[in-house]
């Protein structure tokens, strides 16, 4: 099964896709996605009520598709995670998590339009594995429990405007413009990603693939980020982590970079967890 | 008038502090002081019921003071923001803003304890102003307009651990440990501030003056701040901005540098919003 939320934007309303492929209100269970209903064992619920026959079969023909949680507290995202990114982009791979945030309110629907900021050349795409909270993470004990409080995983896009994010030492002022984070389509429960570090991740750009590696090539494990978090910040639920972007992105290429272009279409995807697709416009 | 949230930690309700001291209650009016509710011309709105005497007297004798706003959208933080603590920290003064984030859910109270991170050595103090937005800035077209977008000033302490802040090139990680924003005591209405930029602020470590400047050795004023970051990001009402610190910081002194320790009591002010009282306790 698979959570989402849909509806237009600011008044979505939360549903359960079976594995069967039926779409199944859960509004008589819960008003949201949010870190309330993950804190009270929400997955389980509705694993639980679906099974039990207990959820209303819905017609959801055309309604959007937004973010599968509700505004995240938070959003933390890891620098430089993978590899091969570290590699093409001249950096030194981190001997600790690079950590940056992102503000909360730029994350969007999985097919709400990109937009470039007025004035850039240079808007970047990074498909990353998203990891959402299950339960509230603060100094855990050990790598080994980590993964405890994880409620479940979802395609996210890191947008990032390069010239903006590199004008000053500080990342932050580049991943924070209008709609830079594009979430979904579904919340997958971690029950159902057996291994987090074995996912093929890829993205393309009208059509042409850019990205395309595994959470293998990750030089932080998604329980390594967890645990290291938790040292330096309380994780709770509903907090989203991005957890780092593979080789592929327009930073890494040759001159003149294939920066993104209003009209250009990204579409990105994550083994088991769905897929993505935008159209960048002009802001 | 001031407003203010009063009660214990996730449970506070909203309260005016008119001008002759008396406090009155906000809850028949909004149920917290929020985006929403300053979007929606909150401030004008309890101007002109408390002018009206519509609001009841209440007796908060032994409250909690909370923040005095809810958890805010965003927290943006405008580093290296005054002329003599660039000085101080050996950095060459930005000729833009240098922005960073704070996870929003480390807003606290003006009197909630700092919490030294576990295996913290180098806990440090900033007194800033802190910034409201009361209105969605969104590409502003001049900097005249840009203090049209604020709902109200306050006290904010931009705790900061700087081991972690410093040991990868992103100041994040130092930023946002748990407790580390404590906000208030009050939001102080933008029309009551004449002139953010000639504002006198304090701050004292166990009765020790540590930090004494004005907003007016700010580099980039507020307007200047918040017109730059409407290019970047959407401000949206409720958000913070964190505007700076000023020289006096732990950081700025010779070694061994007097970083907080158990039982420190900080104390901080800026003329007309306020004073804030804290104890550093280990986390």
């Amino acid at each position: 099964m698979q959570l989402v939320r849909l509806g237009e934007p600011g008044s979505e309303r939360p549903y359960v896709r079976a594995d069967n492929g039926v779409t199944y209100g859960l509004s008589g269970l819960t008003a949201d996605v949010d870190g309330g209903f993950l804190a009270a064992g929400g997955v389980a619920r509705v694993a639980a009520a679906l099974a039990a026959g207990e959820l209303p079969e819905e017609d959801v023909t055309g309604l959007r598709v937004g973010s599968p949680i509700a505004q995240p507290g938070k959003v933390v995202c890891i620098g430089m995670n993978y590899r091969r990114h570290a590699e093409e982009t001249g950096a030194t791979p981190p001997t600790e998590p690079v950590v940056f945030m992102k503000a909360p309110d730029v994350v969007v629907g999985p097919g709400d339009d990109v937009l470039i900021p007025r004035g850039s050349v240079s808007t970047d795409w990074e498909v990353e594995l998203g990891v959402v909270i299950g339960r509230t993470a603060r100094y855990l004990d050990n790598v080994d429990e980590a993964l405890d409080y994880v409620a479940g995983y979802v395609v996210s896009n890191d947008v990032s405007e390069r010239a903006l994010q590199f004008s000053t030492a500080q990342w932050d002022k580049g991943k924070s413009c209008e709609n830079f984070n594009p979430l979904g389509p579904a919340l997958v429960p971690a029950a159902a990603v057996p291994d987090p570090q074995d996912l093929g991740l890829r993205l393309w750009v009208n059509g042409e693939k850019k990205q395309d590696s595994s959470t293998k090539d990750m030089i932080f494990s998604v329980a390594e980020i967890i645990h290291h978090l938790s040292q330096v910040m309380v994780l709770r639920p509903g907090d989203l982590i991005n957890t780092g972007t593979p080789e592929g992105v327009a930073l890494g290429r040759p001159d003149p970079k294939p920066y993104l272009r209003d009209g250009d279409v990204i579409e990105l995807e994550i083994d088991g967890l769905g897929r993505q697709r935008q159209t960048a416009r002009q802001a």
